[in-house]
């Protein structure tokens, strides 16, 4: 005999079992669903991609985080660590075929070879959506209502009421200040100091922008008194009506609010907060964070912006765009801390005992029965004691169990009994479909 | 400015584009809905391994064809190059936790570094059923039902008839038979010999067994007659009595036969044919593969079988089990040569213009109440020339666009017009969902 090998993962990696796999299909499946409702199209990149694709030339610093190699061929190629890069390198290649505005969605796993911690992996999937070649506003709009209906679709609603806060800013306002205060220049620095607010407070970020980005102190309260404030954007339209780039900002906020409203979105869904930066220089227009109620601390779970110039490292072509990405992990771990994920392990509701063997063509007719009218329904493969068999089903999480014997067969019904409660009833054959999806129905 | 890199990919990787995607998106669904139909759930696993794992000790001859590479912790690893050595190590390691009998089905990508040539890429997804741990006939009979509503579910059935075949044999069979004539140990050479069959006739088959399995030519000519016979099952079951192995192939194969005539299998679906023989040494009972009967030369596309021991590598349990697997990217090419595949690259059907730029959240409270009633909507988000729209409506393939400027807003109407034919119907907003929705079902 040779010698067994250990079965083992890589550290950072993850088996996903089927009761976290199942969850994890359910969200993909209502994402998709979503982003196809709006008219996004799906498409896919290849996972290896060269490597000067993905780092650009001479981007170092990611470099680290690459699972990066040299192929049979002697190609120097790395695994895409996002699936932003390889929508600018599709788009910048295909963008004559497809044509603009084009819109798509891509769910797909990326890697990074980052220290693997807690809730952190080397492997992990991204659900983008984005709309390129379009500055208008209607995109923006638009992002907007799917983030909501996507974390509505997921389940974050409660009595028609979301359960969850859309906040939203745009990223003209503070250029526009910074310019109109004359340091338009230090806006990476400003953005780096606001981003630690809700972390270290008003006065180290104060700090932080006097000592780092050398704003005044004057300067630095002003800006961070215009971003922390609860903002009314009647009242800050006329505060920077001088500056075009700040009013542009304004403007198309305001018009956001009063198309999502128009359109049907709940007020109390989404927040402007001119304090959110995402991100240090990528966004350039409107930028989107999406909380929980029930657990804000979780961070952002939605998160995504506008950007001016997607493909400048692929193609001459300026492709504006705007899109956001659902944040899956955390959702799910959200989504598990506050009980909304099953535990069965099977996909199937209805077990089917082998209670006689003799009668398995029988069974299997029952079942692609059951599967016709919609019924996931699954044969148990072994004549083992019904005990037995039951309580593989119980392991397993069925709701109910269809069970006949050559009693039942003589009399052409089926003892059905629902797995939870433990309850019996005996259904006629010709009715059986039909009472099973009321059972359904009501357990639901 | 810096000089722009190349957008490429590499050979032997594809990007899919959205009618393309769409289409792999739309069977991957299918399947999913099938397989979960009859209780196997999905799993995932990580897509690189321990290189150990994938080639098991000094397993060279796969070495070429593998994505390898030493990562930045100078671990030795590997991107999978099918989904089954994943699945033997993920059972190794979790079934205890899973229980037995486990059934999963798992889509996803393999990578092998193959010379790229026509039909054949370096990435591609597998869509893999397997039921784990049991030794019963009962999920040979599941494996064939479920390749049966796979295909049909697909759309390869022609009022009601199934256009396709699905080929069955049972490779106990032909072991017996060797056994019986005492060269039990040729079994490798001679189903080598017999594979070619298609390809290079009876005499060359009868030609190999002679010169390099060394048969004696009655021995061949016993087998292929055998092999290459109309099958009667109950012929066969008397002549090969005397071998218990053989016995038992038959045996499966009638209860099989008759189990699938009773769940409501047609029987012209089904044929038995001893002489595939599917892979050289890893099947050892049934096995299946299925040709589409408008294109049988693009060979199987659904082929699977049973095997004896799943993950001999990791562990002494013995896991036996049965499985198939669909082979998309055949299928998809089949259905595309045979006009199955839509040329739209838009998963909505409603096109809605601004036509009204003032109109904007008039025509986003549209699209949702649209999406509400489950139509895939997408409002353009430019206010430009209504036909510059319909152009690009007409090229990404919507189906209707729903049209109101400020006459039909003023008498609460909506101007419908239909995409390939070019007709127009006025339609009260009341009406406007139950309306569009016969239209569609009407058209497809």
């Amino acid at each position: 005999m040779s010698e067994l090998i250990t079965p083992r993962v890589l550290g950072g990696f993850r088996d996903y079992l089927p009761d976290a796999m199942m969850a994890r299909e359910r969200l993909m499946e209502t994402a998709r669903r979503v982003y196809r409702s709006y008219g996004f199209s799906p498409i896919d990149t290849p996972v290896l991609e060269y490597s000067e694709i993905l780092l650009g030339k001479g981007g170092d610093e990611s470099d680290k985080q690459l699972f990066r190699f040299r192929d049979n061929g002697d190609r120097d190629v790395a695994m895409r660590f996002d699936l932003t890069v390889p929508l600018a390198r599709f788009s910048a290649m295909h963008a004559g075929e497809l044509g603009l505005p084009f819109k798509r969605y891509h769910i797909a796993p990326v890697w990074r070879g980052e220290k693997p911690q807690k809730g952190r992996y080397r492997e992990f999937v991204q659900c983008d959506f984005d709309t390129i070649g379009t500055l208008s506003n209607a995109a923006d709009i638009e992002t907007l209502m799917v983030i909501y209906d996507l974390l509505s679709a997921i389940g974050f609603t409660q009595n028609g009421q979301p359960q969850f806060g859309i906040r939203v800013n745009n990223r003209l306002i503070l250029n526009g200040v910074l310019e109109q205060l004359g340091v338009a220049e230090k806006s990476v620095g400003v953005l780096r100091a606001i981003d630690k607010l809700p972390k270290v407070g008003r006065e180290a970020v104060l700090a932080e922008m006097v000592e780092k980005v050398s704003l005044s102190s004057d300067q630095a309260a002003q800006v961070l008194d215009l971003l922390s404030s609860e903002a009314d954007l009647d009242q800050l339209e006329k505060l920077l009506a001088s500056n075009a780039k700040a009013s542009e900002g304004v403007a198309r906020l305001k018009e956001l609010l009063s198309a999502a409203k128009e359109a049907g979105i709940p007020a109390s869904a989404v927040t402007i907060d001119l304090s959110i930066a995402r991100g240090l220089d990528y966004y350039t227009g409107t930028i989107y964070e999406t909380f929980l109620t029930a657990l804000p601390t979780i961070g952002s779970v939605c998160s995504g912006g506008r950007y001016d110039n997607l493909a400048g490292l692929f193609t001459k072509e300026q492709l504006p765009g705007i899109g956001a990405s659902l944040g899956l992990d955390r959702l799910l771990a959200a989504m598990e801390e506050l009980g909304m994920i099953g535990h069965a392990t099977t996909p199937a509701v209805v077990f089917v005992p082998q209670f006689d063997e003799s009668k398995l063509g029988a069974y299997m007719h029952l079942a692609r029965r059951l599967r016709a009218a919609g019924i996931a329904t699954e044969v148990y493969p072994e004549a083992k004691k019904l005990g037995k068999q039951l309580q593989y089903a119980d392991r397993k999480g069925f709701r109910l169990a269809v069970i006949a014997g050559s009693d039942e067969f003589a009399k052409g019904e089926w003892q059905v009994k629902d797995l939870q409660s433990g309850s019996k009833e005996m259904i006629a054959d010709a009715v059986l479909e039909t009472r099973l999806l009321e059972i359904l129905a009501a357990g639901k």
